[in-house]
């Protein structure tokens, strides 16, 4: 069988079933010049730089392979993501640029022995959660090509599960990184803010942007994040991950989970049906469910898009906007113009209710491990979103535009599919720093719901849940309030 | 000798030379009506319903005086921090209103036996560094009535120079709470931002506002301040006091202070020389002194004043102003008016390179103990104010704008007096949480340079220097960064 997973590709590599150059090639030249969800694939040249490299890495730890944790691992990044030598577009083609460095994420995993494939398409400028915003052509998900692929990472999130490559990094700001992985049946990791350094990546909002990862499996989100977490001082944004106890999940065999009191499906009898599947499998996996009052959670997601943080989007790219109004997506240049509405009194006001909105999230978290969510409350056709292409799309963020301004972590998994065949994801989030928290309770329902590999037939490799020990006497938890 | 600072008060009590009844009394009396520093005094009903609630107190404790630890203590409060039934003008009477609660910083003092006095004077809507923007009349300094007594928190800063109590809350936004006490000879302690609840006071920036507090000595403050940090969940602003440990200071004999590169005095040579001599003191008291890379904190202190946060100040009482024109100060009523202005991406974009500026000033603060500043460049006559009032009130914050801003604590100190006579204050200043460091520090100074309490000739006790031990070794030193 071809790898698909991180493990697998390591597995193979391991076995001397494959090499880097072999397969990195193959897997390069199989990629369709009309893909849509690509929007440069690396050529032979840039390709054979990047194995030369790795070739240096290995000898530099003696060979063993087992000390380059991502050795020859191919990976996909979004296109608003620098990487040196190739064109960085955003999905605008008048705004690129060439950088001469690699955005700070792309350097860990090239240095950890990842080998970058290529970068993907996406909603123009992070500025969407369809797919569809794009002068490279929409992306079709992944199940049916007449339903969007969700965005705006569409084309990283695809490419992980048709199986191109095993990872992929995204970017999200307001659902970029979870939506699509939902619409696509993957995981998507957006870990807490600050985490991942975001230097080398076109901004959207830059208090909020962060790097999100795609993956099949949880167990590989994992093994990718430890690889791009790590402190990045030149990023003003990036925070120091604090002293590990207060990562460590306390138990994993009797989660509390809370739901939303009255969750939101814009009348998508499926999807509702679907996430009810969901909340009854922890139930059967033995988690306690607790409802929980959303009001805060839903006044910020709204705040995010009715609010002023669309200046940031302004202050990012609106001086190209406004002189360049025919080469924007005419969706992304109506929403970024509005950028310049806003007065500062407003954002500060904004900032204020939020500021409140934050105490008031943090005593909903207090009594349970994470919140559940259905990753998006529906899904829509290209030719829906074509048809009410921003009211549709505000809609996609419903479970996913709150989670950066109130500073959480969240983890966008397979949660089953609806009657119609289509996946419909689930989501786990956390206040900022339960990361590992996330991916112990995302292994256990790896675990009990063994769902197949993106759009494969092969179900998930069942894995040990490895949560870390309970923290040694000598360590003190901290609750870190940033 | 009456009484002058919280510790004369309380060994008064415990003498029993003293009773609340016989010598607050006394002292309300005392105070002239026509005395600019107060805008209201408690009347006689307000102080004896205090004092019967003091009396229940000390019943519920067995009458163990030292179980409150201000017992008896009489304070003054800065008229735009609310006290149940007294009016709150914040400077302005046609703002006037009366509020039911207190503010929580007051409800803490009383609780530990404080007794309030009166609310006193400052520059409208604390707005000014100069003391003389009030309809309540100009707060002269305590040395020489032609001169200001510095601002925003005038009136609390003059009532204890003069001894009239013992310790007074003010607020500091840009450095309310230091500039008046560099002015007046005492100490001004500007806590970690959100470590004393702000629910209660009059916004001028919501985000940066702190409540200060002024006192004769350094163990004074820190007796109040244990008092008054106090996490308050209901005020969506303030943060929880991190785990002990990250407050230890490291040693009290080899300190490290960083000094600005090249101070700015406005060319007052009186200032300089002033300063030079302070920092020529912390090197006879055995300090290394290192110049620090000022241009981060200099940029920080002037975004306060040339960018966007000016619009807080307009969120907060800009209506009032729009529709009460006559009502207003006239430089008070133009700068708030200035916050309608700025644009929410103007905002974004100052907030953008205020995180570079805060990753700098760690930069500049990881070798150092602390910076030490002159509290204020240079000081003017109520004349000079008069003749170019927002300019040269502008200037008076060059050492103060920068530290809310930064994230970051301060203890403005009694730095000697200069060549004609006026007081020239020392501010020490570190990052969050390192409260007990300045503190430590403060003492040390404190005994070395045994002060004059306020403009009293009686010097500042000797007092141990108790530094809290080394941690304990199931301790871990921490970096929180928020």
């Amino acid at each position: 069988m071809p790898p698909l997973t991180v493990e697998h590709w390591l597995a193979d590599y391991r076995s001397g079933d494959a090499t880097p150059e072999t397969h990195l090639t193959a897997l390069r030249r199989a990629i369709a010049a009309d893909d849509s969800a690509w929007i440069c694939v690396a050529d032979e040249s840039h390709l054979a730089g990047q194995l030369a490299a790795l070739g240096e890495r290995l000898a530099a730890v003696d060979g063993d392979i087992d000390r380059l944790p991502l050795y020859g691992v191919p990976f996909a990044v979004k296109d608003n993501i620098d990487v040196a030598g190739l064109p960085t577009t955003a999905g605008c083609p008048a705004f690129a640029y060439t950088p001469e460095t690699s955005a700070h994420a792309v350097t860990c995993l090239q240095a950890a022995g990842a080998v970058l494939i290529g970068k993907t398409n996406l909603d123009q400028f992070a500025t969407g959660l369809v797919g569809t915003r794009s002068p490279f052509g929409a992306v079709p998900n992944a199940f049916d090509e007449r339903m969007i692929s969700g965005g705006s990472s569409s084309g990283s999130a695809v490419v992980v599960a048709l199986g191109q490559v095993p990872f992929a990094l995204g970017t999200d700001t307001a659902g970029s990184g979870r939506v699509p992985a939902g619409f696509n049946n993957i995981v998507g990791l957006k870990a807490t803010c600050g985490a991942i350094s975001t230097r080398g990546v076109v901004p959207a909002c830059r208090t909020l942007d962060c790097v999100s990862l795609f993956t099949l499996t949880v167990d590989d989100a994992d093994r990718v994040a430890d690889v791009l977490i790590d402190f990045d001082p030149a990023d003003a944004y990036a925070r120091p991950r604090p002293a590990p106890a207060a990562a460590v999940p306390g138990t994993t065999t009797h989660w509390r989970l809370g739901v939303p009191d009255s969750p939101e499906f814009f009348g998508d009898a499926r999807a509702q049906k679907a996430f009810e599947a969901a909340v009854a499998d922890w139930r059967a996996l033995g988690a306690e469910i607790v409802t929980i009052d959303y009001a805060p959670f839903a006044e910020a997601a709204a705040l995010l898009y009715q609010g002023p943080w669309i200046a940031e989007r302004y202050a990012a790219v609106g001086e190209f906007i406004d002189t360049h109004p025919a080469d924007a997506d005419p969706a992304v240049a109506e929403i970024i113009s509005a950028g310049r509405a806003p007065r500062a009194v407003d954002a500060f006001r904004a900032e204020y209710r939020l500021a409140e909105l934050r105490r008031a999230a943090d005593a909903a978290f207090a009594p349970i491990d994470a919140l559940i969510v259905p990753t998006a409350p529906t899904i829509y056709s290209q030719a829906e979103i074509a048809a009410e292409p921003i009211e549709r799309n505000s809609r996609l963020g419903t479970y996913t535009n709150f989670v950066n301004l109130l500073d959480c972590c969240a983890l966008a998994l397979p949660g089953g599919f609806r009657d119609d065949g289509l996946p419909a994801g689930i989501t786990l989030i956390a206040p900022a720093w339960q990361d590992a928290r996330l991916a112990a309770l995302g292994r256990d329902w790896q675990n009990h719901r063994r769902w197949p590999l993106g759009n494969s037939d092969r179900p998930a490799d069942a894995i040990p849940n490895v949560a870390s020990p309970e923290p040694p006497p000598d360590h003190i938890r901290l609750a870190v309030v940033g």
